[in-house]
């Protein structure tokens, strides 16, 4: 006999057993059935692509984390690491196939070789939805909007979202001439929840002075944290940026439609977000779990000017967010929020006499063509261990029947208070079932 | 500017827009319904493993085909090329936390370098399903039977299921003191269809002399091509093997499962099936559409004596199957079965004035409650490139609405009679929508 293989997994993956799996299978469904409830088309693009097509516009820190490598056919090819760069050169692609505005959501894997660690995994999912092809203030709503709504679906109704607008902050650092420090000045402000106002006006200081940093901290932490201070907070960082114009205006017109539509309070204009050294040009967002903000934002994205313009000339704006699946995961998990099912079976037709088989099948095949998920358990094994397999697979029914039973008709047995109905069709036993 | 990068995909993959994308959920959103109104539970997998899992058993073609690197770790990795082998390390690994018999379906990405081809990609999802821990024939027939409903949910009525038994040709074989060569033999066998009855027995002649290969070819064309001759197959098959043993009782069974349950007609007993090389031990099965018998099988599968045993010491038996979707896919579109969808949007409300957004918004909103889906075109742009957009993307229905309208209510306009209906509120919308 050959020598036997350790199964295992590699670091920083992980099988998903079928509770955890049928968790994640209802939490894509609900986000996609909202998806496509306003508008949003599904598409596809491979895990695998040239890494120069995916690598382009990386930092080194990307670079080193991809997985890279040579194909059979020489190619130098890469797995994705995001579904943000693939979709870039998918429009740019297919640019002439697609419409108009564009709306699409794509839920799909992911990989990166991180530093496996708590709540980091080498392979995980991501919840992407975009609009491009429109500059509307309109489109930067509907994102925000579906956030909101995509979390409620899914059963999380707390949420903030704290937003911001990347245009306001930068004109506010060129009226202090401070934006060719811009990306310094950024990855300061993005650790103030982590260091605290003192140490990020410290560093703050070296780069813009005492009464620069004092400045920037003003305008990062706005009138007030709460939906309340929306306009009060606008005003302030219009009036640090040097009056109106198009950024202030938009952000506006997006609280308008928050205002009209009764959403409002789900928002914070909070000038502290400012999503790093990333893409956005336009407003960004970041949300967090009123019961659980410690574990980060849950949902975070904002507008681009130029999706795509590694590949093509043409610009194509957009706006776009992406749910981090995994860390919304653990958090309904913390929040106790989780399913418990280890199934999706209904009902279980048990076996006592192994003749009896395929009276078992036909009752079965008649319950589900009811609607009764119904599974037979295929042995006559002893009944403890019928009862014991269907506790597991949290079975809610058990049916019993042999060929005497007269008519046709079937024993019910609720599983749980250990109730037995005798003498019912398979009618009534699946009317009660679906009750 | 920096050079643009062409944007292209690797060969034999490929980019999946919209309509060919929520043809592709739909499929599995009506499979995944049919699993789990059996009993069948979902896992997942990682799409990369250590090349020693993956490819221990495999032959020198997979080897060939397989996408095979070092990670930046130094550990040798591959792309899953199937999901029976990482279902097979899944079992060993996570024995203790199943219950047995289980059942699973898992529908998702593989990867092979094979020669790219018409209807061969490299990039392609495998839907598999399949019960281990039960060597009854009640878990064969299930497989079998849940094979037809599940092609059956998505429109493919007309199929025919071709079955057989492994051991009873092995037990032909042997006694015919054939089996040293059983392998050449299968191989010759599963080319009659391709080169003939003439050529099959040439070649069978080599191997098992004139009057063997005539006894081979017997066995294989059965007693006639119907299920109406299952019965007088099997008693020919049994004759020639030697009389009764379980793997004729077991094919009884399955035959008197199906002849309860009414779904025999489906079913031929076809002894040339014996899925050449594959680990199969028992039953084995092809399944090929009626109205296109050309395309090959659109699902196969089979009974295996020890599913983990390159893992662990345990011998673990299941029966399973597996859906070509892709195959299955390319033949709904010959059928002209593919669906027309290119969103699944029923309503547009169009924007008429940039002054109204929130308006449109709001009703958006409000028709989304109502179980509409629906979505705001986001520009004050010319009406005919409204309509065109809402064209392209399948909908059905236009809103109109403006802050003078009375009462709050809006206009709707069928977008294919071009019909149109005033002065309806949001529920009657909704429910002219929804009819």
């Amino acid at each position: 006999m050959a020598e036997l293989i350790q199964p295992r997994v590699l670091k920083g993956f992980r099988d998903f057993l079928p509770a955890s799996e049928i968790e994640r299978a209802l939490l894509v469904e609900k986000l996609t059935a909202t998806f496509r409830s306003s508008g949003f088309v599904p598409i596809d693009t491979p895990a695998l692509e040239y890494s120069e097509i995916l690598l382009r516009k990386s930092d080194g820190e990307t670079e080193k984390q991809v997985f890279r490598f040579e194909d059979n056919g020489g190619r130098d090819v890469a797995l994705r690491f995001d579904l943000t760069v693939p979709f870039a050169r998918f429009v740019a692609e297919h640019r002439e196939e697609l419409y108009f505005p564009f709306k699409r959501y794509h839920i799909a894997k992911v990989w990166r070789g991180e530093k496996p660690q708590a709540g980091r995994y080498r392979e995980f999912v991501q919840c992407d939805f975009d609009i491009v092809g429109s500059d509307s203030a309109a489109v930067d709503f509907e994102i925000l909007s579906l956030m909101k709504t995509a979390l409620s679906a899914i059963g999380v109704s707390g949420v903030t979202i704290r937003l911001s607008h990347r245009g306001i902050f930068n004109r506010f650092l060129a009226s202090r001439d401070l934006s060719a420090k811009s990306e310094d000045i950024l990855r300061t402000v993005d650790k103030l929840s982590k260091v605290g106002e003192e140490e990020v006006l410290t560093q703050l200081s070296v780069l813009a002075g005492s009464d620069g940093a004092r400045d920037i901290l003003t305008y990062i932490k706005g009138a007030g944290d709460g939906p309340e201070f929306f306009d009060e907070t606008l005003a302030l960082l219009e009036r640090m940026a040097g009056g109106p114009d198009e950024d202030t205006a938009r952000l506006r017109d997006i609280h308008a439609f928050m205002l009209e539509t009764g959403i409002e309070g789900s928002f914070v204009l909070d000038p502290s977000i400012t999503r790093g050294l990333d893409y956005y040009t336009g407003v960004v967002y970041e949300t967090f779990l009123n019961d659980l903000p410690s574990i980060g934002s849950v949902c975070s994205g904002g507008r681009y000017d130029n999706l795509a313009g590694l590949y093509m000339k043409d610009r194509i704006p957009g706006v776009g967010s992406s749910i981090g699946l995994d860390r919304l995961l653990a958090g309904l998990e913390q929040l106790g929020k989780k399913s418990a099912a280890a199934s999706f079976t209904d009902a279980a037709v048990f076996c006592q006499k192994a003749e009896d088989m395929g009276l078992y099948q036909k009752i079965a095949a008649a319950l589900r063509s009811r609607g009764v998920a119904c599974e037979v358990f295929p042995d006559a094994k002893k009944m403890p261990q019928q009862y014991g397999w269907a506790e597991k697979k949290t079975i809610a029914w058990g049916v019993f029947a042999d060929r005497t039973m007269k008519d046709g008709t079937i024993t019910l047995k609720n599983l749980v208070t250990r109730e037995t109905i005798d003498g019912l069709t398979i009618e009534e036993a699946a009317r009660k079932i679906n009750a």
